[in-house]
């Protein structure tokens, strides 16, 4: 686990395959994972086809380590599996719901991060892509995901083909509360970011973006409220269309 | 890592002490873990208070871990501080709906992964509790969250005090997809939960609960379909209250 202290994404990957047998011992070792009633609700579609990288790609929106890496893991909340479990067994299965979803994308995230440690400890680079949920339609439609299935996470992963700097970090002491949340201040917020805004990464970061503030880049550039409420509202169709919203 | 595959969540804990030096170097750590575009969009609530633990104890059902642990940590998706900071520096932030709650809970979830994974490594045990989001408006109020700022996670911690047998798992084929979504057939159905169905502690599991067979226990008496409604509305309503859904 020390490895996490070196960790860095990777986006670049050399093109030798992570074998088979490798990426399934560690798919299976990250089973170990805790589940909500020992059910499991998680699934995991494994794209290694060159084209189907290719068509996968657009959906998160172009990002060049789609197609670069070895493979592309999909990880879906799935209560679809449980379903017919449950419906082949007696049972009446009710969770074509809101927190049936947040239940089994729970169980689909801490799988996805155990699988991230286990990986980067065997020196395989990894990167998360948070597009997954920015477009889940298109990648529903070209994994064949079926009701009651939703993508939730993406990992690209490879053997790494760069070493790049080590980004910063918040200080702990900004995300810790004391037995209650104490709210942050002026003062608090300029002494939590004020290394954050003095790395010269982080000023040419500004420069680029043409921005006053390394916060406006978040705010005014990525991540931006109307893009937010758009994708918000695709968000929530794309639940309803996968059964866990009425 | 290699303690991934001997974890078995625990529940009983010894009085001792977790160091808070042990606990903030982990917390510490743990913030290697992936987050969407570096923002950290999350915070912990640390309990050690016996007062607060046993105030905390109705929200996640009475379990007896609650109040047994040594500390109690409530991991929360955090959109309030990034906003703060954004105020402060010019920006517009946009983070009051429900693309952000979702982009917040990611990075909760895998933080909280990330550190259960490191916290087990040193020999400490854990207990995840998906109570949080049944039943979050009380956890809300004790811990004094304002707007943005949502429970999601809340894992118990201590030093063992047990050493329970480990529950089964799927076979990994059961969760992996090549390429596209393979659906289930009552044939594989049957192939994938045959072991989980023979276990002795899963037929005593059965008896207890006075089902005909393991999945009934599921749904018939736990995550019922009645009772994941009830608490779809809740969870709703307290995004609402709290700010992420308009």
């Amino acid at each position: 686990m020390n490895t996490i202290s070196n960790r860095r994404s990777i986006r670049k990957y050399s093109g030798r395959e992570v074998p088979d047998a490798l990426l399934r011992e560690l798919l299976s070792k990250a089973e170990r994972t805790p589940t909500m009633g020992n059910l499991q609700l998680y699934s995991v579609v494994i794209t290694r086809d060159s084209e189907m990288k290719g068509r996968l790609a657009p959906a998160h929106f172009n990002q060049p380590m789609v197609e670069n890496a070895a493979a592309v893991l999909t990880f879906c909340a799935d209560f679809h599996r449980t379903t017919l479990w449950a419906e082949n067994r007696k049972g009446t299965p009710g969770y074509d719901n809101f927190l049936s979803f947040l239940n089994a994308a729970t169980d689909a995230l801490l799988y996805c991060q155990t699988f991230t440690n286990l990986a980067e400890a065997e020196g395989i680079g990894t990167c998360f892509l948070g597009t997954t949920i920015y477009n889940p339609r298109p990648i529903i439609e070209l994994l064949r995901l079926p009701k009651l299935v939703m993508p939730v996470a993406t990992l690209t992963i490879g053997w790494p083909d760069e070493a790049p700097t080590q980004p910063d970090r918040l200080p702990v002491e900004s995300i810790l509360h004391e037995e209650t949340y104490t709210d942050y201040t002026t003062e608090s917020i300029d002494q939590y970011y004020k290394v954050k805004e003095s790395l010269e990464e982080n000023k040419h970061f500004v420069e680029m973006n043409h921005t006053e503030t390394l916060a406006q880049v978040f705010t005014d550039i990525r991540y931006k409220k109307s893009d937010n409420e758009a994708m918000s509202a695709n968000l929530i169709d794309t639940l309803r269309q996968q059964g866990f919203i009425p």
